[in-house]
């Protein structure tokens, strides 16, 4: 097996991982001996214009050409890419990997002058709370409960759709949240992201009736404060979760906007004042959108002292950032086209609040327009990592929807087609946006990953992928136990503390080792990706960094042994195969059974 | 050979050519009936999250099903795809063509609502003249000449690269021009394009040293205006060159700012107040840039009432549009991004005007993210177009430098290369913006089409492409008589009307036949475009339109005869092969010598 030309944007290949604008810094491609390069040049389009500059040969090691050219940080992003000159012909090498054709920029490398995000965020494993369901304090059963309410046991089964979906109400809340905190630190997850703790009208909350104070039913301003310092004890870090593109029409600002068309709140939402209809999230008027359009929400929301952003990030609170509901819908409709506005605003209030500030956009969809700019930090990566990862591992008899809403539900795909989509959405990002977005198997709004995948064996295979692959791994509570469900309303299953015959303390034990693992190795968490074999059931990569490199094997069912050559030798680490011995002819040989998940760690 | 679903933006997809914001129109796809495709979805992402509508059958056509869908035109620009579904799976439908994994966004097919260049232009064939070497008026040699002139005869060999380059002087004026105006209609050219005319001091006058008078060295305002009669006297059209990137540094506002720093014109540019250095155009200190940043710059150049861009528009003159120099570079510098926004500012004032007026961006480089705004109409289409075409058709020993820049020069490509890159770049853009860009085999900035390609035989193939592709053809004077050129300085022959032997009347008449036909075959200038076949050495295309059907065959080489299916008879309209005659077995067969171009108009 011969290996292509390299370059991604991780430190063996950028040094410099955070270029200031007007910076020039080196950066370096890989050239194996019998790749036929013979010159490398590295192109740039700085003032819309390419311009070329030759690289030369930094260094030989292992037969591999390291080529080093300079890149001029000329513009916020500055893309470049480079042009490979063989015995037999030219060749570009972008994000996408080499190509013979001539293409576009976009999918040229990207180097990055914002400021780079927290620190923290690179080596965080977020965990995701849906508070009704996660944990009940003692207090919990003594609060009254609102009239839209259907109060369930914690044992009552979810409805994952029909008219009481939104409405039934198990009474998780806060204070239960941070009785449960040794239970995230034995999984080994360091940030905990709450879905919206707001008063409403459901048990999501993504339909706030307000922006200023704690859902009581969850303990209030002060079970909040509580979390977060136990959250902080810790060392970990703590999100919220806000919608900036709707509010509940029980909200106060919509309630004054919508009886009165000369309230200050008016403009804070779109209505026709002929008819007094307003436009809502997907046409469910108990959503009304917000229009960006107007100042004065840009005050209360972002830019007052006081504003909703602001507010939650100071102490006694002290969020480390915000999750953004439907951060692709938000500013869009029609001509109005705010989005990339209203994300350069909340990220400058976020960092003005609190310079160590995350802000990470939901987008079930393509992010890949929306990122990059001065605005979110990363986003959910659903369509460029969970969908194809979940078409690769599906396994089930009956049809599961897909989540991005596409006829056919989750359809079966082989890794060259997994392969390619992962390649496609990533090579249109920096590697900045891509290792600083979410990776995650599901959500509250999806299935969970065992329906998805059918059984414990193929989860594990996808934890493997979480664990090892590039971007900040996130889990929906309860995945870690084996829970089951089918769409997003219906995986919203309470933990079953009680039971904990119920859990799948393999899939636990899984977790909680593939997870240390990411921890101790920081080649894992910060090193380059290369592909180097894939078949139908099976994808091998290698993750590299200036500390040392892993290898790993992810098949969905048994293959062929695959037989690798220019790898040292290397100690396996997870999954239990043997070590890497390269034989007399320099290959090693991974084992064909599966589905399995296997690491080593080469020397 | 089995053809593919096909879709594109052309009036047997989309009948409705000019949607406007709010519309919903009906788009088609068409599924031949071996393709596997038995339900069709359109996904539109109006709000930024993806929306599914089924598509009905609306006809089955010779075999062909014909599925309809709605699309509502959310945005200015609204995209959308095809989900076909099979027997064997699902695959998208982007104007990339079919594909069977998930892919982002940016190849959805485009429907454009901002308001749509002038009809003139789909029918337009441009006609580029560089005027210092066009042709002289009789008044041309009584001029006295500025001291930057080397005087040349019209026989002086042309030095493409030296000190010389851009002061040998051979005395062009406009009333060369007019009187010249029966060779272009020999030709079938509609539409005059005159590189700048503004007084300068260069031969290329791209360094203006005013925008406010016709160079008298051309025969001043006057000769403007009597030019401009006379093409308009002919229904023709006339379109200036406009330097928006940056101006001479002979031009009064750069000599008012450069000698005082508290001048009103210090901000139309890039000062740089401690060192009086200032920004130009590649370091070229005489070509200093504009600093779009400045609403001075905006109010002089576009919005003032008697602007730069509008002067020109109006009577005596009436320029009918203008060519914007180094689009790409305008508004660009280090974290200055105005360039979208001098676009849309340039297409405001020019709209304003003259509501036919034309506004092109000329782009020596990818295009993509500038087009489909409310900026230019269309681009020189330079990376999508000419140098593909160059890679394919390319034949000479010597090294021949690449406009674009690339280390290597001109390379040689086989035709599936040519194809990938002709569909990279068109996918990224609408139907619209593809078919309004100018097509261009070489210009005043390039090599020479017959340079490039060695031979008559083969520039009737490039000439032949040019004709019959989608998109608004220019045509460098002095290419229809073979001349030749080995880089862009270097090609500014003045034009041998006094050696009319030398003139290659094989060439011409492929010029003036094939010009003539796409003329009277509306399906060249308004059909959709659809690939049947292609080899190294063989290009097989359809132009359709509800008028009618071509079939177009480019060989650059001798190859096998293509046999193709599902094409009805036709006879042959160019190139001189016999007519089809489908077979028994429904085939016909395309005759296999090269190079060679072949058109059969469809029955």
């Amino acid at each position: 097996m011969s290996r292509s030309p390299h370059h991604d944007g991780s430190a063996l290949y950028v040094p410099e991982q955070e270029p200031a604008l007007g910076d020039t810094v080196d950066v370096f491609v890989r050239s194996p001996a019998d790749a036929d390069v013979r010159q490398v040049h590295v192109r740039t389009t700085g003032d819309g214009e390419p311009r070329f500059a030759e690289a030369v040969v930094d260094r030989v090691d292992d037969g591999e050409v390291w080529w080093r050219a300079p890149v001029q940080v000329r513009n916020p992003v500055s893309n470049y890419r480079f042009l490979l000159t063989g015995r037999h012909g030219q060749r570009w090498l972008n994000a996408a990997g080499p190509v013979d054709h001539d293409v576009p920029d976009h999918g040229d490398f990207k180097l990055v002058s914002h400021a780079p995000p927290p620190a923290w965020a690179r080596d965080a494993v977020v965990y995701q709370i849906f508070p009704d369901r996660f944990a009940r304090s003692a207090e919990a059963k003594g609060r009254a409960l609102p009239d839209w309410a259907i109060p369930c046991d914690w044992d009552t089964p979810v409805v994952g759709r029909g008219p009481e979906t939104p409405h039934q109400f198990y009474g998780g809340d806060l204070d239960g949240i941070t009785e449960r905190l040794d239970h995230l630190d034995r999984l080994g997850v360091n940030t905990v992201y709450l879905t919206p703790i707001f008063p409403a009208r459901s048990n999501h909350r993504y339909d706030a009736a307000s922006f200023d104070t704690v859902d009581p039913l969850l303990g209030g301003d002060a079970a909040l404060a509580r979390l977060a310092d136990a959250v902080h004890a810790r060392g970990w870090r703590l999100l919220g979760d806000i919608t900036s593109n709707h509010t509940g029409d029980a909200h106060r600002w919509f309630t004054a906007a919508a009886s009165d068309v000369r309230a200050a709140e008016r403009e804070l939402y779109y209505f026709d004042d002929a008819t007094g209809c307003y436009e809502s999230w997907n046409g469910v008027t108990s959503l009304p959108k917000l229009n960006w359009g107007s100042d004065e929400l840009r005050r209360r929301f972002a830019t007052a002292p006081d504003s909703v952003l602001r507010r939650w990030l100071r102490a006694p609170y002290g969020l480390d950032g915000w999750r953004v509901d439907v951060a692709n819908m938000t500013g869009r409709r029609g001509a109005d086209a705010y989005t990339h506005e209203v994300a350069a605003l909340l990220r400058a209030v976020v960092a003005e609040t609190r310079a160590d500030g995350l802000l990470m956009a939901e987008h079930g969809h393509d992010h890949t327009g929306d990122l990059d700019r001065n605005g979110w930090h990363g986003t959910m990566n659903y369509v460029g990592f969970t969908d194809p990862l979940w078409s690769w591992l599906r396994q089930g008899e009956q049809s599961l929807p897909n989540f991005l809403g596409t006829p056919g539900g989750v359809r079966s795909r082989d890794a060259g087609s997994v392969l390619a989509t992962l390649h496609a959405y990533r090579s249109l990002v920096s590697w900045r946006a891509y290792t600083h977005s979410w990776q995650l198997l599901g959500s509250h709004d999806s299935a969970r990953i065992r329906t998805v995948v059918g059984d414990a064996a193929r989860q594990e295979v996808a934890v493997g992928l979480l664990a090892t692959m590039p971007g900040i791994p996130m889990i929906f509570a309860g995945d870690e136990l084996g829970l089951t469900g089918a769409n997003g309303e219906g995986s919203r299953t309470p933990m079953p503390w009680h039971r904990p015959e119920t859990w799948d303390e393999g899939t636990f034990a899984a977790y909680r080792a593939l997870l240390a693992l990411r921890r101790n190795e920081p080649a894992l968490r910060h090193g380059g990706l290369r592909w180097v074999h894939h078949d139908p059931d099976s994808l091998v990569f290698l993750r590299e960094s200036p500390a040392g490199a892993v290898l790993v094997l992810a098949r969905r069912a048994a293959a062929a042994a695959v037989r690798l050559t220019g790898l040292g030798p290397g100690d396996n680490v997870y999954g239990g195969a043997a070590a890497l011995r390269p034989g007399r002819d320099g290959t090693v040989t991974l084992p064909g059974d599966g589905p399995t998940l296997q690491i080593w760690r080469l020397s």
